[in-house]
This record gives structure tokens, sequence and C-alpha cells, in this order.
């Protein structure tokens, strides 16, 4: 079980330097209808903002995004996602966000990996991960459990994309079973543990792509030994 | 998410057929100390003794039970594993229940999985499944999350042991995240969901496990068809 | 891990009784393209064909679907849940088959379990579950890993809505990590494994769907006790 | 899926800095058999060594070490776990290796995970954590099934623990569903996935260790604003 652990600032790697974040939100909700999932998300861009003085942030809500069914780069004449493509590959945070539906991601974060596919595709044929020096937070609601199952599951699929965790690489809120659902949202609001972890998750997610800016990792294009 | 359904009562198949159930407590705490996973595997078996007349029930307590690593039958002289196998095949019903520990079942639980190994080669040795006809129910709590992933966790190996999973068969308790555990247990005790599903739990494991001792599922040892 | 088991016939309880099997097939590709899962999905049911001689199936292939995002009963004008609705209903078996994408579920099978929720509401309201008394069984096919768990965390939301899960309710092909996924076809048609759950799984649900046609569980709408 | 990505070398941060590496092997063998998780775990060291002239690296074998079940720092007289404690924290990466046993990692694992809650609290009393700036990699193998399910879990345990991970953080071997045991040694001996993920999991365990040696977070004993 997550326990609340205390909030330190940090001084960052350096103060000038611009960090691009973006929020994929796969709340099954439509705007301009309040998410749970999308509150948690700005709480954390709030301390990102507050942070650091040069953050760049951007959400995309994906229940109001064309992402049809498929593997490939584009699926279809419409299809949204080459328009989310250039923005993964600009950021240098991106928050994966995402509400509990029977204890998984929604339906639009397990689109979101499937299309993801494609740059994994690109990486073995390129050989160099596009999403490398990225670093990956997690955001969760839901009314209850399920939280930790999610994030392992996502978490799982990114460090095989490219993408570094940092310590207390999420922030989540769930109930207790069996509440009213119409209270969620007024707990959530007041719950310290969920508050330190959007705080000390901005705070480190910050601090190693800021870390990793400066002094990425960056694989030669050749073996390793022999 | 699990949301609170209805309890009815039910007229069980045959009220003078006695009816055998085990429960595997794998609670981390030692006896005499409480464990909210007993307590709630407790009150599952309160409700099978008033819905029905000739139910016979025992607990075993795991962390008071030797069960050395390893997959054999018998992996040390003072190994007490062979002494649950008898108790395990005489039973009609079989309660796992377990705490959650950072999203998953207890390591005595594993332990426990682990050690069935030894029936399941029993199994493709016999042709024939020991825990066929034998119905599984699940008790689950934790402070906070994780109680429907270890619950599929658990499903997902019982179903090819051999065992009867019947509807609703689960019954657990987890509370919101950050709050203090010495609260659990009280909030579990009001808690109606909870209550529900151990009602249900009882109910709907009695009703399959008399069922199937009347018809049970009897495969003969010839190839289905041609 | 699965251990291939034997495999043996069964007098079914009445070969007069005639027996509907829904299949949802999950797979992200379009008719007409060949999908793993559903060749898999085909043989359960060329299997429950040859033991039970009044079987009528029907494969619904859910890419080719209309089924937006949402928790209602219908979500747009072309919404095409409500078509599959009164299937589930009339179904005795419903098998959920499902490719793997990272360890989970497709994005097509949470869709459909989050559609699902609107029979989980009409059951808190009527509280009678329209899924009681129906069986359910799962086919999964992937390149490499994630059967189980996605077993797992399939089996824990149909036990909340009302299925019923006989013994061995799964078949499953996965191969080798790292393997060219252009074999994965060849390979999974001679897998004696797959072959053993495809039969075991067939022969299984068909038991306790008539079962349970012919002594349905009947909850009472009154408390249990008291 | 996992796809086999390239390997590239990588010029390290310091080539003069000492690394501390700790393997945690949870195989339910004793020494000196064989493990599978063992001889993977080795590969990986072997890599760390070739990339880096300064890797100090030892390995624990759990099967062979006394850890009683329980929360607290020493459950008992002869209770182990307070040796480990010691090379746990003098550790710059820790690798967390694990057998699959039904889709879960192995009852030794568990326990692990279950002791170092006696760390968590001491976080939580202390306000840091004594895991900061570690790197965490897992490895993982299985006779078929269940690794990336696994690595969710176990990675979504070590981020609030306080751990690091690397992209790439992981490297498995799992074999086709049905085949016999005896063969998976050979086989995984031969897996180029495999081969290339330990070297990446090496490489970049490596890469971010020696990174945050440089460079640890170190957050102030101070609120974060206001």
């Amino acid at each position: 079980m997550y326990k609340m652990k205390p909030c330190g600032g940090l001084a960052m790697p350096d103060p000038e330097m611009p960090v691009r974040v973006l929020v994929l939100n796969a709340s099954l909700k439509h705007a301009p209808d309040i998410s749970n999932t999308g509150e948690l998300s700005e709480l954390v861009l709030e301390h990102m903002h507050a942070m650091h003085p040069n953050v760049v942030s951007e959400v995309v809500r994906l229940a109001d995004v064309r992402l049809p069914v498929g593997l490939g780069f584009r699926e279809s004449a419409d299809d949204q996602w080459p328009e989310i493509v250039p923005r993964l590959k600009a950021a240098d945070i991106v928050l994966f966000a995402t509400p509990i539906w029977w204890g998984g991601r929604s339906s639009l974060m397990q689109r979101v990996i499937e299309r993801m596919d494609s740059l994994d595709e690109e990486y073995i044929a390129s050989g160099r991960s596009a999403l490398y020096n990225k670093v990956a937070g997690v955001v969760i609601t839901g009314s209850e459990d399920g939280a930790l199952s999610t994030l392992g599951t996502i978490m799982m699929v990114l460090t095989f994309l490219g993408f570094t965790m940092p310590p207390e690489c999420a922030a989540y809120w769930i109930g207790e079973v069996g509440q009213p659902t119409s209270k969620d949202r007024e707990k959530r609001l007041v719950n310290e543990a969920t508050k330190h972890m959007a705080m000390n998750l901005a705070r480190n997610t910050l601090y190693y792509a800021l870390l990793l800016k400066e002094r990425p990792l960056m694989p030669a294009m050749v073996p390793a030994h022999g």
C-alpha cells in the first residue's frame, strides 16, 4: 500500500532550461465535463509551473480525438494519431493519465498504447528510440481499487518503449469500496496522500527531465562489446 | 468498480447434504492476532452456517503452518503441506483468503499456489483433477487498492487447477488511499458493500457446491471425439 | 504455468436442450483478415458443435462494430452496443476472445467491459443480474506473454457481472519471446496444449450451461436471513 | 509484446566511479541447483563488468536465506533480513530476479517486498528514502507467460519505494505455452531477444546509476512551495 511521504523542495538542475510536458488524458468523459483524472493531472502541472519557471504544458483529451483501432501510423484519412505523434516526440515529460474501469486502464489509454506500436517499429527500424531521454509519469483515478495494478501495467509498457521512470512516478486517488461515486471528487480534493503524490511526481519528473536534457543517454550505433 | 448488489435468499438444492468448507487464511499475522482477512472469512462462514444446516468448516492459518519453499509434495521432514492436501481434497468449497501487500496476494498465498503444483502434476499423471467439482471463493482485505487485481490473479490459477467459480465469487474490503490503517477494521465492519459480497459469496458457493455434488462433471477417460 | 491436461469426453446433461453461444472477438484486425483470436474461437465452437447437437453460435467481430466511448446504454445515434446487448442476454455461453497488446486485453475488449457497465446498473436497479446463469469462457492469443494476466483481469470482471466460470474456462496461445510474428499462426495450429485447452473449454462451458439451464440459481428477492 | 531492439555501446559518465550491484535471486531452487533466473542475472552482471571496470557485484540466493513472514525489521532471532538491509542500502543498482509461478513473482520475491516495508516506514519517519538514487532492474524467467505482468507489479512497488527505473529496465525469457520445461534453458541460452534485453538492461542501469551518483536527487527537508 502507498503510505504518505514527506514533500521536500529541490534545487532544479537548470532553471533556465525549457521543459515540455504533454498530458494524455484518457478519461471516458468528453470535454467540458469535469474529469477526475484531468483535475489531478492539472494539479501536477500546477506544481511543475510553480517549481520551474520554464514549463510549457499541453493536455490532449483523448475522448475528443479520433483514434481508430489498428497498429499503423495512420489508420484512416481522419485518423488524428499522426497529430499526436509529433507532440509525443517534442515532449520531455509525458503524463499518462487514466481512469480505472474494472481494474484496468481505460480503453482510450489502451488505444494509445496500441497506437504507440508504430513508434516501437520505428525504434527497431532506425535503431534509436524516439522516446529515450523522455520521462514518464502516471496519473490515475478510480472510485475504488485498481490504481497500483493499472500503474504497473503502464510502467511495464513504458520502460520497453524507452521512457525513464523516476522515483514516485505516479499520483492517484482511489476510494473505499462501495461508496457513492458522487462524493469521489470531494474526497480526492482533500486527500493528503494524493496531494503529496502529485507534488513528488511533479518534482521528480522535472528533475529527471532536466538531468536527461543535460546528460542524455545516447547509445552508439555499434555493438556494445565484440 | 464493484457496485453494491441486492442480497436475496435461495432455496438450496438439498438441505440434508453435508458441505465441507476449508478456509486458507494467508494473513501475515500469527494467531491469536486479529486478522482482517480472517474476520471477513468468518463472516462468510457464518452466512454459510445460517443458510445451510449441514456445513462443516475449518480454517487453516497459514502463518502458523510450516510450508517450506519448493514444488514437491513434501519438501522437508517437518513440511506441513502433506497435512493440508487431504483437507483440500476433502473440501467441497475452498476459500482462498489473503491480505494485499503492494497490490498482490501475500507471500503465504503465493506459497500455497506454488505448493499446489504437486496437485497439478497429479492431475496430469492420473488424468483426473482432484479439484474438479470443488467450488472456490476468494476473500481479500487491504488498507487500500489491489483487491480486484489480486482476485483476478487467483481466479486465473484456480480455473486451471480445476475449481469452479460461481458468480460473485469474492468478498473484499479496501479503503481510501492514504488513511490511517488503525481505522481499517472499524470501517470494514460497517461497509455495506463488503457485507453484501460476503453474503452473496456464501450463498453462491454453497449453491454450486451442492449442485456439483449432485451432478458432478465427470469426464470419461477417453478421447472426446475421434 | 499451464501444463497440458488430458481431454476426456462427457455425457452432456440433456442432448436435446438448445445452447446459444456468443463470441465477442476483440481482434484489432478488420474482417476479412484472419485473426488468431478468431481462429482459436472457431476451434472452440467446432468442438461444441461436435459435442452437442443443438448448439447455435454467433460471432461478433468488434473491430467492425461501432462502439463509442462511454458508459450509457446508447452513446450516440449510430451506437451499435444496443444491438449487442440482446445477444448477450439471449446467450447461454459467452466467449470473450481477445488478442494481447502489451500484456493486456485489447482496447476493443476493454470497450466492451466498459459498455457492460449499463448491465451492471440494470442489475442494481432490478435486483437481478441478466447475466446470472450464463457461462463465460475466455480465448486469448498473443505473440508472446500476457495470456494468464489478461485472463485473470477478465475473469475478475465477469464474476462480479454474474457469469459462472467452469474449470479450465480458457484457451490460449502465446509463443516464445522474440520470435518472428509471421510464424505465430503456424505454431498455434500445431500446439497440443492449445488444442487441449480448446476442447476442455468447449466441454466444460457446455456442461455448465446445460446444468444451469436445468437448475438455475434464482435468488429470491427477499433478504437472505433476517 | 517485446520486440528485439538494437544494442549500442555507450560512453559511461565516469569510468573510475565504483558501482555496487546487488542481485536478489528469488528462484525456488536451492544452491547449487542451476536456476534460470540466476543464470540470466549472471549474464547481466557479465555485461556490466565488461562495460565498466569498477563494478562490484553480489548475489543473494533467497531460497537459502531465512526470511520469516512479517513486516518488522527483525521478525525472529535467526531472521536474516537484517543482514540484507545494509547490502540494499550500500547498492547503487539492485536487480530483482524472480521466476514466474502461475503468472506472478515467486513467494520469495513477494516476501522480500513485504519485508521492504520496514524501509518504507523508515522513509516516512526520517523523511528521506534510503532507496532514492538507486537504480532498479528486473530479471524474470518462466516456462511460459507472465513476464510482463510480473514486471509491472514489481516496477509499481519499486517506484514508490524510491527506485529509479531506466529505459528497458528488464530482461526476461519465457517460452511457448505447453512445451517441455526440460528444454527451457537450452532455448533461453540462444534467444536473441533475451540477450539484447540483458545487454540493454546492464548498460542502462549502469548509466543511470553513474549519473545519479554524480547528480543525486536530494530533496530539501522543507515544504516545496509555501
